[in-house]
């Protein structure tokens, strides 16, 4: 069986990897010339928009699925015309909007930050008295890890802010005074089963996640899966999806969600009976989904724009590398280590030494 | 870094998937056109005898390693003149000849079944009084998966097993009346560093492996891993190596050893902290080695031929599945599935529901 994925990213890299054992192939569309899963199977140069290479994809796969949720709508309902897509085009047009985004959270009782849509500064100033400070602006569309947002922390702030974000539109949004920052990731099936991975808690710098750590048997888990359960529903869902979400006290608040596997979720490959990219491709492929449950103490840090030292890393008995063959990059994402232990101070040693060698190394 | 592997099936297939989170590149030598391992890496069609081929991989490899231990021991030592080769040719040599093998064992103090080497029918005669019967008559050489290999139970039957065995020089063995056949697995690093797995016990039919279930904690692991310390240090191996035993009471008896990657060892990608592909590379390119500690209840069923129905295997919850993208063919190896669990009864449960599967579809 030949799966489509548009990206070749690390995401496309790890879907690509939990596939193989399933005996599955990989054509990879992907404008950028170098791109890192390229070697794990065949990778398609060209424009996401390019018709004749869409086609080509299109007649040569069984089933297609993407790695980044900005893929433009209309590529999808072409494809789709020929070879199933998963997850569906409704999650993706829901998802791209952060507006339809929220609305539709809201919609389905899942509360969220409030928000107003502004698509001009008289528009921003119009709002603010409603929306309160320290509020965040975010463009509607096209954002990811931090980029196109502005932390908002009195008036004085307004017309900059409206100048970083180009004139884009734009919605601004509540700050949420959260104790933390966790997400739940799902699966569906094209036959209709879910499965829940257990509460990730997450640790952002500069809008792009370092740490997350599995927190399974937490008192929210329930309640997170409700909500992500409606989410899967109301979308008539396939694969797997991530829901973020701001923990204040003991109500769970939605920031947002992402129609792919996750980064909060990458600790599942060696933290979890079955991972998030395998059940995904079980999911597209109406395979049974894999057992998510937790083995032991697990976590997983980024390495942003550079890696520490190899041979250190390693030195940690319990430490699962995962480079991405991408060349370091200020800001970029270009590997994780997992860690699992089942000892919680073992866990917590290696957290320690594991986070001070990530920051040594981070260039964001 | 890239790796050189003489060889592209499954063996080569799970080192590639092992170490590409590692960054690692791989580069086959095959002499078969369509080979399993090859879509995880650039693939060098031709005869393992080919100078020049083996020129082109050593000059672009980093390091370059094997999957079977029939390699011919002068291509070995042509590669070792340009780039580094492990595991290291004596354990290739002494491996390859069973005479040389169970006489280097007992050297070492490891103890074997009774043998003798016989070049004829007359010699085989000569040594049937010593030896005794049942015996198992082998061709020295080239011999895998019970191949070359004859069951002999009396006088009557030494000249069609003479016959099957076409004349190649032999080993007599007396057999060995065991209790158990387990395996211990070691992997030792360029810079000396040695983890060993856990016992293996280990089922076979035909000869060749069906079974093979992690038995941590076993009474008999310290005698097993001081056999195969002293294996590792004699051959200055590096990489990881098998040693498979026979049990008779509280002692273990060496059958053979394999100078590589083994299948009772397939339950190590789930079942331990980190596998024995991962440790293999890890050895050869001197890395730290990974932790070897057994997550849970662990087994390994090899399908031969043919596979069960997919679907039905993946609705085992604990089950992971590891296609080699190898077509059915009478008595091939070309699946195995592990089963990973934490509680001893679902253990036991599922383990017979996968066997009677495997039973099912066996083509062997």
């Amino acid at each position: 069986m030949v799966i489509g994925i548009l990206g070749a990213g690390q995401l496309a890299r790890m879907l690509a990897l939990a596939g193989k054992p399933l005996g599955l192939q990989f054509i990879f569309l992907d404008p950028t010339p170098i791109a890192c899963a390229a070697e794990l199977g065949e990778h398609l140069i060209g424009d996401y928009t390019d018709k004749a290479l869409l086609t080509d994809l299109a007649k040569r796969c069984d089933i297609i699925t993407y790695e980044f949720e900005n893929v433009p709508l209309e590529i999808i309902e072409f494809l789709n015309q020929q070879t199933p897509v998963y997850p569906p085009a409704k999650a993706l047009e829901i998802g791209q909007d952060r507006i339809t985004e929220k609305t539709f959270l809201n919609d389905l009782a899942i509360e969220t930050a409030p928000f107003q849509a502004v698509s001009s500064l008289t528009e921003l100033e119009t709002a603010m008295p409603t929306i309160g400070y320290p509020a965040i602006l975010k463009t509607r569309r096209l954002g990811y890890d931090g980029k196109g947002q502005v932390v908002l922390n009195s008036n004085d702030d307004l017309t900059s802010a409206w100048q970083a974000v180009k004139n884009a539109p734009c919605v601004v949004e509540g700050f949420v005074a959260f104790q933390r920052e966790v997400s739940i990731i799902a699966s569906r099936s094209v036959a209709g089963e879910i499965v829940y991975y257990p509460l990730s808690e997450n640790q952002h710098e500069k809008g792009i996640l370092r740490l997350a750590t599995a927190i399974p048997n937490d008192a929210l888990q329930s309640q997170a899966e409700q909500l992500i359960h409606s989410l899967l529903i109301a979308l008539d869902y396939v694969g797997t999806l991530a829901l973020e979400l701001f923990v204040v006290g003991d109500k769970l608040i939605a920031n947002e969600f992402a129609p792919r596997v996750h980064n909060s979720g990458h600790w599942t490959i060696e933290g979890s009976e079955t991972s998030q990219f395998e059940n995904h491709l079980r999911a597209i492929i109406d395979l049974p989904l894999g057992d998510t449950k937790t083995l032991g103490y697990v976590a997983m840090q980024n390495f942003i724009g550079n890696i520490p030292d190899i041979k250190t890393l390693l030195s940690i008995p319990q430490l699962h590398l995962h480079l991405y063959n991408k060349a370091p990059r200020k800001g970029r994402k270009i590997a994780h280590a997992s860690l699992r232990t089942d000892s919680l101070m073992h866990f917590n040693d290696a957290i320690s030494t594991l986070t001070e060698l990530a920051a040594s190394s981070d260039d964001s």
